[in-house]
């Protein structure tokens, strides 16, 4: 019998094959299975049926930009999305300059890649700052900048309203309607939204703003909110199922505000990162059918 | 040199004598100093020249309502707040009344005390259940039946909304919004909010509501928000100026509501647990009038 991983549970359903119709959408973002490598992980991802991979920048980098766009591409895989630009924060001249500069690079890695979306994670406080609105203002003048240099490129900017616990220190948007707001000025085709459920299903107005958001949805993330938190509170991320999210409902909603695109398992989790890949990847297709799909 | 705690750092300022003026709003919340009993935080309270003490219900049971009552009487001290009624969102009938019965006991508690405030914790997802909508629901279904009970006993219910990392397990009111929505159809004098700092930093709208809060603010609690987050994460909140919260930009706001109370420093943090309560007492004054203070 398949046990789930990390809870070491029975599988409550059999393990969907490569070729089944209801893995299409299924997107494996690379953080999931942390130890991977791109190669690694679009084997696992081929192996198992998913229809997509989402890539992050750091493991990219080290086998190099053009050699990952050809594992993928010639494994099948759609990449639905690259993590991570952002970072727009900085109140000074030199962290701003560079901050540009960095997205400017992941602008071109996402084209390179063949995927049109790019995740911002927009940045935190800057150390001993507590002018919030001050950041958050940076934020949307940064995209002044970066959106025409995305658009060209043909890379839409996802920005990614995260958690409130992490708005002193990672990213000062916090509600899908405040990424709305500093969206709002460009064309849906230029800059978009994420949905993480992790980060926005305790909002008492989240479906009312992801129906707001029909045409700026770039990307649908998945992973459950899992209590009690762990000491590093980025690691609390869970297997879908395992803590307190309703997926169903907010899948319903991204689908009923006309989101076609991949849905992405995004788990930042020791335990998970710790389990053989070939466990969590046929848990993700399992969970994602009982859990996230009709 | 008077040191400040938990940082050990040189105080900025002399630390305000009892009769100063500007300690007059001031209040203790007890769980600052969670080693002391009522007698002790009290006397704390009195040796500081702080106007008016938060109290907690189990170290209040530790020596009885009446004794407690008497004890802050006596010392000439406001009771700023009560904390804590609430914890609404059982789904079974059992669990429902249990809490019921909890809260009509609060109220009578706070009368007695002689405070006009009982600050609820709503409480978060009953175990297993991702019915965030319904717990929701059920808070607003409780507060329909201690509403009379608490106006009768001249109290005020104080809804507190939560941080949304503990929408989960503590508190599913995220928002000064939602919470304002839940209080509507009450008067303002019979179902108050709580704007306490820790939990509202993050909210884009956070003064937008406080505006719109005006009468309806029921208490006023600061505390500061400090990365990294502990283990624990009840125990990360720090002593003013040592994080990331603009308090004073928050007290104005609370001031332009026409907020006139007490505002009560409550510190949930082992550091501050640890620490001699005399230094903390100190701290938290010198700490009030060159952060929260104009």
């Amino acid at each position: 019998m398949d046990l789930d991983v990390p809870t070491g549970t029975p599988a409550a359903v059999p393990t969907p094959q490569p070729g089944d119709p209801r893995l299409a959408r299924l997107s494996l973002n690379q953080k999931t299975v942390n130890r991977l490598g791109v190669a690694e992980a679009t084997d696992l991802c081929v192996r198992h049926g998913f229809g997509a991979i989402g890539l992050w920048r750091e493991p990219v980098a080290e086998i190099g930009t053009a050699r990952a766009a050809r594992l993928v591409r010639d494994a099948g895989l759609r990449v639905s999305s690259l993590c991570r630009g952002g970072f727009l924060t900085a109140a000074d001249e030199a962290g701003r300059t560079a901050a540009l500069d960095d997205n400017r690079r992941a602008i071109d890695e996402a084209a390179a890649l063949g995927t049109d979306t790019l995740v911002l994670v927009v940045g935190g406080l800057p150390a001993g700052s507590r002018d919030l609105a001050g950041a958050r203002q940076r934020v949307a003048d940064a995209l002044a900048v970066l959106v025409p240099v995305a658009a060209d490129a043909g890379v839409r900017l996802a920005l990614e309203p995260m958690h409130p616990m992490f708005c002193a220190d990672r990213g000062v948007l916090s509600t899908m309607e405040q990424s709305l707001a500093v969206a709002a000025p460009y064309p849906a085709s230029q800059v978009g939204v994420v949905v993480d459920t992790y980060h926005v299903w305790w909002d008492p107005a989240a479906y009312q703003q992801i129906a707001r958001a029909a045409g700026r949805i770039a990307s649908f993330q998945v992973c459950d909110w899992v209590v009690p938190l762990p000491a590093d509170t980025l690691l609390g991320r869970g297997m879908m199922g395992d803590g307190t999210i309703d997926f169903r409902s907010f899948r319903r909603a991204v689908d009923a505000a006309g989101y076609d695109g991949d849905i992405e398992v995004e788990i930042f989790n020791a335990d998970v990162w710790a389990a053989d890949p070939d466990a969590v990847a046929a848990t993700v297709a399992r969970r994602y059918v009982t859990e996230v799909l009709d």
